[in-house]
């Protein structure tokens, strides 16, 4: 794994593939030798973008030797067998969220591969968002003191469509497990107690899939701090992500983010730019931050982080605020 | 109760007599005509302060025909007393919140004044603060949609020594009550479910008293919308409070206040001015509207709001939150 | 001028005097003896609510030796009259600006009571505003190190009338004369030179009038630091006042204030609260300094500031701009 | 000039160059064809990292038929050469600013290459900002109605070498000039009158070249409307520009940019991140616009803007500040 270039193949060609392929275009020591698509046609438009090498069976980037790193982009049904694959093939892994749609498949595949060297990173890539880094470098040096309340919102942009709605695995393990991530690397505390309220206020018919389209979780930590995350799957004004850390010293937060910075006075009002269309726009960012990453501890030069075994850790939450949601009571462990 | 002025007196003359007192004397309509206190010396140097006169028996004020209407700031422990005899008295009644320490006392003093035509008013005075009052109409002309998630926070700023946690009635009782009352102001709605998740984070010695100085409300409402109030009974910058209202078209929101409007740019940072240093300055304003408010409906102008109904029914959140805290459930009502 | 309270009396029941009388009225060591207008029913109509004595003559407040202070709110030209005749009374004496409309009138005033031991103090109130101070602080703690750029803003809120404009003295004197004053007082330092361009964009008359109602003066400090007034007559978004002062260490701002902390998020846009609506509630905290400032400069407590000379030199300032405006061209002193 | 792909070249392989050529490089209409520099290496080192051709001579660039447009990145002394003999080859032309150092030598080039059909493109980049867009969006919608007062405001980041001031053509035609661009572009008017006040405040030895490095500009423009440009060469706090356009109806203003969203609340004071560390991160995103707009008028689908003629008129400002700089007057033309 040596040299100065990390060689760097992604397999899923789609959305995430995309986006990883473009990072990975320039980053300085990432050099990107393949592409993969198990439909060829979108692999082959990827690496005519990225200049790289289209292929279309993952076995070829996991037999190639030279190759450092794998991003698997795939979709969640193949991430267990990518993963345990590229992992048995010596590969550093970055592994997008979540291991598996099912937390018991998920365990099995963590304690499949418990013991490998091979370093794997999951794609939580918010912790790499600059604000949230900020607001956890504040806690770190104690800027707040000890931390005693955890508020963070996820809210939007858009309403699910049902059958996305159906493979998700609901708001809890897809969109909450986020920051059930965060909550846990901002304050290096695990939660002991959770409960979840939840209701399918936006498109109804998500009720019959058991599901719920906006919850609010409480939380306790193990430390007494307490926290709230609630989360919608739509507004109309954009993508809507704080998160706000209140201690015994001080209050710190990772605020709303304006995507421009026009004001318009008028009469009694100011009228100024909204919120990020989307999360890509609003976290773009981050996914720099990851890879940077993922290439440092594909390199031997840190651990990774988020590690497997905190996909696993936010999987758990997820499931566990489920639990909530159907018995209506709280459930600690 | 005719005539050109609102004569009006004021029981108590501490902190919140002073209040009343000082909004009063420039009020266009209102002629302070008394102001009492059992410590007489109180009542006699807010009289000199307020060009009043002194009184040390809430009699003299209850039997003077030409007194349109008191304002109750006496000690909590007092309040059922004046008010009923107040009532009896045919006065219009401006009662600090809450009606009783023990609710089923505030519950008779609602049931036998029941009938009574004298208007009483209960002292939320957050119902008056101009840019809740902004929140409050942008819900009620329809801008932010069905209202689908409540956001409450207030904290801070000074935590409570124990002799005053021990006569407070709780952080439910004492703090919290004000949301309850903001939020089925602010909707329109009623809760139907309460969780409560609190600790005693600040000062350990209050876990002796049964109450919490931290804590996480989660309530549904009657139309499904989720709501959340988080309080704390300090911080070390300021008061601060904040309430946030998402809906299917937008979100409203009555946001923390600076106290002054001075910023410092400095290398990476940009240091503005924090918040108010307590609720009464942050609050200041919502006194005027409150007294105009009780003026009105002393006057027959309009009816009530908060009325003692209301007063009781944020009283009756605040009994369920304490039960959901010490048995670690949701109730349901 | 011993005792406990400052007996005060207010000469000019109108606008200003109504303003100053109310203050008065609370503040802890004031005692408001008399107000005056040579319009009787004024000055009743403000005793009335103030509870004090309304007096016609200006006289019978001069001759009361029990009178320490008088606060000069008449009309301008009754100015220089009502302070020459103060100072020789042996009162304190707040005048409001100017000293009079003509300098020439205001330069003789100064040169008449020179030698009085009487403190003189002049109304440019901005210089108690609660953010402008805090940027002073800033600036004399050596926050933004050396003063390079200072940016003033005033405009609005609503075009004169060109009653108004005729007898105001015309922009330069009526309006930017504050900033002057505020320029001088925030650096300590003294303009060298002076640039005022300017023109009738609102109501055309006014040019008739050899007046202007928007306008931009470039001053250059003895320091060598530059800056910049700009001003207009009218906004349609309340009054607008700023303040920024560049240094060689950071950027200090006194920042434009919202009269209210609402906002509403729809679409791609944030709607919040627009400023106050005129100066008067935008600066209405710094009249309370203002007094405060007074009361202790009237018991030799504290030297007067803005002293009459810092009232004298804004004039200059005044004479100076409208020199440059006139003539089209930048002028040295 | 037909099909599919622009085929374009980057003249110059330095800070600009590498800029341009990483955006052109994912640019969908856009291929790359090859970077130059007359230092070799640079645009070697470049090629390699933008997967392209290097080249040392421009006129294998300019002879290279299958070219549809060039950036020219290279030193100024060079612009005029390449510009004129690129129009000569038939490309379109995309010329940093200025389009010489010297006004004379800039209006030659212009008059030279009249009556081409080949668009020119001016690197007035802040054109394409989107804060600035949104800018000039409300004006042109009536949004402020009768434009009336102009600020711009530029400062920082750093103070210039000795070197650099030397051969930067001064404040005015280096910093300035964009800022005199922008005012002609929000407004599409032109200024009438000029004034210029300037010293060296930062770096004294700047005094020996004739230069300063902190001014203030005030423009009369046709319309009647009042400008004023202040710039810095360098402040402590990151790159500071904010531009605000106050009409007859509002106010609007494209405002400072913090380079992340994090907040702490402490004590009294809110502190939360700063401004961009410099110029190139707070315009990074109108490089991309730019280069779209340049694709766009090199395809024939619009005409260029900022044209060679805008290029001309901003220096033309420029010249005139410098002369008003020089001799302490306003000068009109």
């Amino acid at each position: 794994m040596g040299g100065v270039t990390f060689r760097l193949a992604v397999i899923g060609s789609g959305f995430m593939g995309n986006l990883h392929a473009k990072n990975a275009f320039f980053h300085p020591v990432v050099e990107l030798v393949a592409v993969q698509d198990i439909e060829f046609e979108r692999a082959e438009r990827l690496a005519s973008v990225a200049r790289t090498t289209a292929v279309k069976d993952v076995t070829e980037i996991l037999e190639d030797e030279s190759v450092d790193g794998v991003i698997i982009a795939s979709s969640t049904d193949t991430h267990v067998e990518y993963l345990t694959r590229a992992v048995a093939a010596g590969k550093a892994v970055y592994c997008e969220k979540p291991i598996a749609l099912n937390y018991s498949d998920a365990e099995r595949a963590v304690d499949e591969i418990n013991g490998s060297s091979a370093p794997v990173m999951i794609g939580f890539n918010r912790r790499f968002d600059p604000s949230h880094l900020a607001l956890k470098a504040a806690i770190d040096e104690g800027r707040v003191g000890k931390v005693e309340i955890i508020q963070l919102t996820s809210r939007g942009p858009q309403p699910p469509t049902i059958e996305y709605a159906r493979v998700s695995g609901g708001q809890m393990r897809d969109q909450t497990v986020h920051f059930f991530d965060l909550l846990r690397w901002l304050t290096g505390d695990e939660p002991v107690e959770i409960y979840a309220m939840g209701a399918a206020l936006i498109v109804s018919a998500i009720t019959d899939l058991g599901d719920v389209d906006t919850s609010i979780v409480t939380l306790r930590m193990a430390s007494g701090a307490l926290c709230q995350i609630d989360c919608s799957r739509r507004t109309n004004y954009g993508y809507d992500e704080r998160v706000e850390v209140f201690g015994s010293d001080g209050l710190a937060e990772s605020r709303r983010q304006n995507f421009r910075s026009f004001s318009l006075y008028q009469g009694a009002s100011i009228v100024g730019d909204g919120l990020h269309y989307g999360w890509a726009n609003r976290l773009e960012e981050s996914y720099y931050g990851a890879l940077d990453a993922f290439v440092a501890c594909g390199r031997g030069l840190s651990a990774p982080s988020p590690s497997i075994v905190d996909g696993l850790r936010a999987q758990f939450l997820a499931e566990k605020a489920r639990e909530s949601l159907e018995h209506h009571c709280p459930i600690r462990f």
